[in-house]
């Protein structure tokens, strides 16, 4: 049974839990799009079986595949994995997928808010986003998790990272993006996030960074390890691109208290060189008039941000850059009771995202 | 978890249950082809939506819907029952879906049978018949029961009915049928029938009903209401088209007996008079050289023996005929524990089924 709860999750006792509570698994969609990913979307599918194996050591892994896909995507996948059919228009589930909300009478939630490919009409990255629009109540079918509607609202869930003790962390270039909510002031976004994720601060940070397509999203920028403590991306590089965003962010949150009045442990994680297409690669690429083109003149994000809490581990994601080692030991460090595995993804960062954007936890009831 | 076992499920110690016992639940599909299903399949889709409103009073009922489709039909259908996607090239779950078998030790495991549209290139029922083929491992992926390999054999769950204790009926007309199996004798079959069914007697009925698109379907013609019991269809009108049909089946079934050396018992329910479309309606069905051309000219099926015992009821056909209520009055007598429900199902009927066709039992561990 799934109904749509004529209420807000605040007012029955739900909240959002931190990504680095337990799962009862994760959910992720199959890529396809050749004017999204070169080669027929080949490299990328690989990266994504990777993803899904490496997850699915720690806990249980739904992948949603379009029809024409679902033997491929059965064939290339481990038998542990699910793979269940979910049309989409493309295989972000952080984004197109559901947040999800739990009481602590073991009950679990799901939140459906409007998604419209990262800007709508107004520079989002496709046209259409129809299927993309069905993925969350098909997941909520199969889940069997009641609704809450939240149509009244433009978000996705790489825009938000949480402590789930009440602090939320988002930026004012994608939340209050006149492409997604133009409709709503800063105080109504506030007014929102509280009403459906249970949040009592909202932490605004001011951009993501430079060259996102997705208008900013915090998942690249900073994470919550546990209540009281951040990851950030970081560079003592003044030349880099990222330097001055992240820098900003830093000089922020160290002056930032949480919801209990916390003030912020936070630890570094130094970024790898960021990619580019070659020219051979990105004529792999369809190009279409319907959706964002990929030229090798771009820059793509490259961080370790981006990376995946699950149950007992955290993935995250390599470059095959000099980096990667520093990286995985701070990791370890700051998860001292957590697996660290690294994939590499650069197949998924010429895409425009990384582990986080294309897989969503469903909490433990 | 999805495992294909080698081995046969006979070995394992599994068999498949009488549709009598008890149920998990039901799996069905939803129709959609306008080439099948007259006025773009919504008059199908009405009768559809009240067979599984029926079904879901008894027991959780889910429903496999193409994508384009998903909205109108989780908008139609009330929210305890599950709305799946499932792409389908047409809506006969009994046929398209899996046969479940179980064990004493509460496990449950799919057959998956080579399925080719009742005939395939020779005289099926459509081409092509591809996405139906992959109905079988999307259920066996919800439901994530472990699978046998039964490749090996063309049949519909629409072929065979059993007491779940050992015996099996079919018909010579089907599943002997060249279209089906021309590389099996009537030796391989029942070989086969045993392995993957745990059947240790075959009674092999001569025909299906008259004008049966599926080559003679047994379900159209006799089920087991519970061990050593049978139900059949009958007229005493000797000009009724089915009359030579039934008489001989019925003199068969008298003289055989049961896997265990039981003679049955068998109850007799009259059939109403059978269907044809009207011309009006029969331009309002698509005309495509891929599929079977509907007419005005065409007999369709009417019988009260293409129902389905599902967990404390009867759901069972309604055609607006005189026969209906004694039909009604007969079920009452045969199942005095379960609840006879009648649904008006002409519009399946004129698509070549009924109940019994479009459902699929999936037994409690």
């Amino acid at each position: 049974m799934v109904s749509t709860i004529d209420s807000k999750p605040k007012i029955d006792g739900f909240r959002m839990p931190g990504e680095f509570e337990q799962h009862l698994g994760t959910w992720m969609l199959w890529p396809t799009r050749t004017d999204t990913w070169r080669s027929g979307a080949k490299p990328a599918q690989k990266a994504y079986v990777e993803v899904a194996k490496s997850i699915s050591r720690f806990e249980p892994v739904t992948i949603g595949v379009t029809s024409n896909q679902f033997e491929h995507a059965r064939a290339l996948l481990p038998k542990n994995i699910r793979v269940v059919e979910i049309s989409s228009n493309d295989a972000w589930m952080r984004d197109i997928g559901p947040t999800f909300v739990k009481n602590d009478k073991g009950e679990v939630r799901g939140i459906d808010w409007t998604f419209n490919a990262w800007g709508g009409l107004d520079e989002g990255l496709y046209f259409p986003w129809d299927q993309d629009s069905l993925v969350k109540p098909k997941v909520f079918e199969i889940a069997q998790t009641h609704r809450y509607d939240a149509s009244d609202i433009v978000l996705e869930g790489g825009a938000i990272t949480v402590d789930g003790e009440g602090t939320l962390i988002t930026t004012e270039q994608c939340l209050l993006n006149p492409n997604r909510n133009p409709h709503l002031s800063k105080l109504d976004v506030e007014k929102k996030l509280s009403d459906y994720l249970n949040i009592d601060k909202v932490i605004w940070l001011k951009d993501g960074l430079v060259g996102d397509e997705t208008d900013g999203h915090v998942d690249e920028v900073v994470f919550f390890a546990r209540p009281g403590e951040l990851v950030i991306g970081w560079t003592d590089d003044p030349n880099h691109p990222q330097y001055n965003v992240l820098h900003q962010a830093y000089e922020q949150l160290t002056k930032e208290t949480d919801a209990k009045g916390r003030k912020f442990k936070i630890h570094k994680i130094q970024l790898p060189e960021q990619i580019s297409l070659s020219e051979e690669e990105s004529q792999e690429i369809d190009v279409t008039a319907s959706s964002y083109n990929r030229s090798s003149d771009d820059t793509f994000i490259a961080t370790y941000i981006n990376c995946y809490l699950c149950n007992g581990g955290v993935v995250i994601p390599a470059f095959n850059d000099p980096h990667d080692e520093i990286a995985i030991n701070t990791f370890k460090e700051i998860f001292p009771d957590r697996e660290i595995v690294p994939v590499y993804t650069r197949e998924i960062s010429v895409g425009g995202g990384n582990i986080h954007c294309i897989t969503q936890q469903q909490p433990l009831p």
